[in-house]
């Protein structure tokens, strides 16, 4: 990485993040988040459609040769107030041509309009409605960053409960786990992320819980009984509010008997695989997940994606 | 894996440790490890020889096509009162083996006879002795498993309260990181943990530390600022009283902006990596820790180790 790759993201978030968060309101704050994302370029190899049926509504992208029967789940971020599957088209096709599944981004209903449970319960019937499209339960995998991350977690924990088949593996972007904020991290790291403040996650919960307990694992997943999690990748960044979510959420799982690997990447902010395009971090991360997926999936490691390890 | 081949390994362990917990005392422990670990198969392909000069004394290991100039300095466990390098030749072997750089395993002066700082003094030592024998910084790696991954974080926040250069990296097996016990895994874990008990923690603690401090960093690293560390490599298995070492230790390295990759592997035991010729999730790890050192040594991947992810 050069120094300067992370300035200038972080100089573009600051501009952004900056007015929306003076104003706090969750239309300023979908526009400012949309300025942000909305821009940034999308591999041209990925080819999207828009799916819109009783049990998913959201967007499918795939990148030749696509891969027939292997699917992700993804569940984008964005405090369950902001975003939508387009707002994550970079990121989305990132994940489609590097792993050459089928990916399902679900635009779930979002807060404040539609407060908990109403992502949860969209990301329930998403869960469904593909294993209606005939794609078996270890053919799936779930990516999620920051809320999204979240909603992968609390569907692992709702399958669970109703002793339905899990996905073959989760891929967690600075997942968002804990809406209690009880963190050490949301405090000490305040200072240095750029794009997640504690006034932010305070608003967002507030919003999404509208007076339910900040506890249930289906909101808060930290909290859930975490023992028989399919294998877990999990990446944060060093300057992180949510470092501590993350971190409590592997050691918590390792405990259970799950296979965890936590990667914590120095100096990277909030979900900075999205910055692919100009942070070389961000394309190694990438390239990881990628590969995570592609093992969990069964997905023949292309010779070209020969990459070593770099923890 | 086979169930089977993990219950074989903890019948081994459970025959050895419970005569040996029964008496508790220094030589009948070390009786016991040497019984457990010294029969262990050793690849062929390594040779071994004695270096006993002013600044290091321990074992040279090393395999074709050695690699000159590139180094490993390898601590061993045993609670700092048992082992020596020859206890643990089947896991240096493999280091070797895997990894094609020199290996050295030092035989530091152990508890009760020589309580800390002896071993860590030793530690120290032997880091100026390689850099001696000319090899850079950035050209040794350290490895330890139990209290040599102790011992490994120890030597480290030396090197950086000294200013002086870090190794490239560090790969710690079950690391033993507070010997003031404060992890809750050593209660939550001490019913299935095989190899190591609260009581045997105690005992250990109590003859190296004889009375000093139980946190001080140069015993106990997670006490110490872990700001500046080379890229860690941290492997732990989910049935271990030292978890929460781990977790803990990866959550404080990744707060300081160190790259930190934690490793739980599910019903894994203590140092499961010594069980590689029985064990299918040892030679895996084994493989992943070698992947990993080598990608920081700059040591070019064999074809063969062509190893996808599986986290």
């Amino acid at each position: 990485m050069s120094n300067t790759q992370l300035i200038n993201v972080i100089s573009k978030i600051d501009r952004v993040s900056k007015d929306a968060h003076a104003q706090m309101s969750a239309p300023q704050l979908r526009e400012g988040l949309e300025a942000l994302y909305g821009p940034l370029p999308v591999d041209p190899r990925a080819s999207f459609r828009t799916v819109d049926s009783s049990g998913f509504k959201g967007l499918h992208c795939s990148a030749p040769p696509g891969l027939a029967g292997k699917a992700i789940l993804f569940l984008h971020g964005g405090g369950f107030v902001m975003g939508e599957p387009a707002t994550f088209r970079t990121l989305i096709a990132e994940i489609a041509v590097r792993t050459k599944a089928n990916v399902y981004a679900l635009d779930y209903r979002r807060a404040p309009e539609q407060p908990y449970p109403a992502a949860f319960d969209d990301t329930v019937a998403a869960w469904c409605w593909l294993l209606q499209q005939g794609y078996a339960p270890e053919s799936i995998a779930l990516v999620g960053d920051s809320a999204g991350g979240g909603l992968c977690a609390s569907l692992m924990l709702d399958l669970k409960r109703r002793c339905l088949a899990l996905p073959s593996a989760a891929f967690l972007i600075s997942p968002w786990l804990d809406l209690s904020m009880s963190g050490p991290s949301v405090l000490t790291k305040a200072s240095v992320d750029p794009v997640v403040s504690p006034e932010g996650l305070a608003f967002f919960a507030q919003n999404y819980l509208r007076g339910q307990s900040d506890t249930t694992p289906f909101a808060s997943p930290l909290f859930g009984d975490l023992a028989g999690l399919p294998p877990l990748l999990i990446h944060v960044g060093g300057n992180e509010t949510l470092l501590d979510d993350s971190v409590r959420f592997a050691g918590k799982a390792g405990a259970a008997q799950g296979r965890v690997r936590l990667d914590i990447w120095p100096r990277m902010i909030h979900e900075w695989h999205i910055w692919h395009s100009v942070l070389d971090e961000a394309d190694a991360a990438l390239e990881e997940g990628a590969m995570f997926l592609r093992a969990h999936l069964g997905i023949d490691v292309p010779a070209s994606a020969d990459v070593s390890a770099t923890a």
